[in-house]
């Protein structure tokens, strides 16, 4: 196994150690603020004890995963010999280009460097760096130990042995990469659920739909197939011919409503009202933390069912 | 219990069928052409096997619940003292004008009279009846014993009362009713169904994105959360103070990339060549009825998963 650099460790850096450890990786953690780094392995030993009980360590006891994750006082130290660096500090695109040049500078050139930015084009903040065509975004949706997906957004000028490499190495670790072929904002997973929350916010904002409605339609309805099919699949199986059966069937009815969504609702307008309020009924603000307590662990339950579903019925 | 009547035999009122009677109605199906109601208790047989070996029938025995299901030869028969008429004739506005002519004029005042229909609003084909008060549309996502939401759309003229009766028949049944407020081309489902497929559709045109990379990036990320959250919950909980504090953050993500979405690409056009070859090369052609089968295993597989997980750490 090999040695992996996380630098800065907010949620999704601890996040990641988690990942890369569990997958046999010793990793290092660095954060430039000592005191972010103070309650980082305790938070991880208590995540990785319930990641444990619900068998989604690849067999291993949660103490041997802790044992391999390390916090590091200096930044030369974590990326000392690294295979693969994880950048997370905030999404500020000063703050990107400074780290990014002082992680290229000290890193071996033979590293691959990755952002975990949701936000920000990797040719905005490598442009200027000697090593620009080792780095890249590996963008994930949070949290990586329970959801596989991860985006491999290349710049321009990223090699592609930088992207196979990245690509190997996340598979290793359980990961489901979606290599995009060129940067593009919002990435793909953005982009998608930013398409279905415009209608979700304009159905709301022109009255045809309650906040809960629209939960409904998709936790008790679309999204039941979508998560182990993906919405491809889900109409490639839905028309007796295939996708392009499906396609001849029913674009008349998409292209008919497609007019009808060039129209950009103003989420913080009026409608926000309406969403909160529907929202705070249903889960009080105190309630917050809890719920994301219980979204954890209703996450970990499905990671369980959908790996046994896969060893059953086939992926 | 009630009887229900189902008019029209086909997947989706067989399918009916089966969630009507599981529910403990006695369900009559009827069907203009007598040779295709021929097959529809064997199969039905078959379904109510898989789920009761998914305990997936509330306990009772296959047997029990088709023995509440029978196919009567005249229409009048399934109509006569049903309290819930559910018609699934094809998506041709003639015919189900003509046929709810028929029904409204052979059914008890009383009885409400629901059309499966994901095309057509109701308007268009309820506004000649007397009985047009009691007619709307109940549109289920195949297979409804199996996938909860199905949405309530009523006409202009749907009253008060069918809405809430239907509302109350659907919930009694374990479904989970969506309540549009007035009809709306592609109700909900669809419409959100049809901004993530044109985005996706886009992203593959565009080269961006593989079929596979858009299937992976909502099956193992953005749909594990959505389907036992919805999108809305989900960016409820993906920002520390709730859902105004998301908008506040990350709306000009989704801003600033809505420009790009003005634009519709035909799903029929070039796109399909690379959409059907890349569904092909991973599944065969002569392979999507096995496919079928193994969706409709894992559907069920997780419906016993999600209703434990529920009894487990809530709703």
């Amino acid at each position: 196994m090999a040695n992996v650099a996380i630098v800065g460790s907010g949620f999704i850096g601890r996040a990641w150690a988690i990942s890369f450890a569990r997958a046999g990786h010793d990793v290092r953690m660095w954060d430039q603020s000592p005191t972010a780094t103070g309650g980082a392995r305790d938070y991880i030993a208590g995540v990785l004890g319930d990641l444990a009980a619900n068998d989604l360590l690849r067999g291993q006891q949660a103490g041997e995963v802790l044992d391999r994750i390390s916090v590091v006082a200096e930044l030369e130290e974590a990326l000392a010999g690294a295979v693969h660096i994880q950048e997370n500090t905030p999404e500020n695109l000063e703050v990107k280009r400074k780290v990014f040049s002082l992680i290229d500078t000290l890193a071996d050139p033979q590293t691959v460097i990755a952002s975990s930015t949701s936000a920000l084009l990797p040719s905005k903040f490598t442009d200027h760096l000697q090593g620009r065509q080792r780095c890249l975004v590996v963008h994930p949706i949070n949290p990586p130990y329970l959801i596989p997906a991860a985006e491999i957004v290349p710049a321009p000028w990223t090699s592609a042995e930088t992207v196979e490499r990245t690509r190997a190495f996340l598979v290793d670790a359980g990961h489901a990469p979606l290599d995009m072929q060129h940067e593009l904002d919002g990435f793909i997973m953005n982009r998608l659920q930013g398409a279905l929350l415009e209608e979700a916010f304009r159905l709301v904002a022109d009255g045809y739909a309650s906040v809960e409605d629209v939960d409904i339609g998709i936790r008790d309805g679309l999204a039941l197939r979508w998560s182990f099919m993906g919405p491809f699949e889900t109409i490639d199986l839905n028309a007796p011919g295939g996708v392009r059966d499906y396609v001849e069937r029913y674009q008349g009815i998409y292209s008919n409503i497609f007019p009808q969504t060039q129209r950009r609702v103003d989420w913080a307008g009026k409608v926000i009202d309406t969403v909160e309020a529907d929202r705070r009924k249903r889960l009080p603000q105190q309630s917050l933390g809890d719920r994301q307590v219980w979204r954890d662990r209703r996450l970990m339950a499905l990671a369980a069912h959908k790996r046994k579903s896969d060893q059953e019925f086939g992926e």
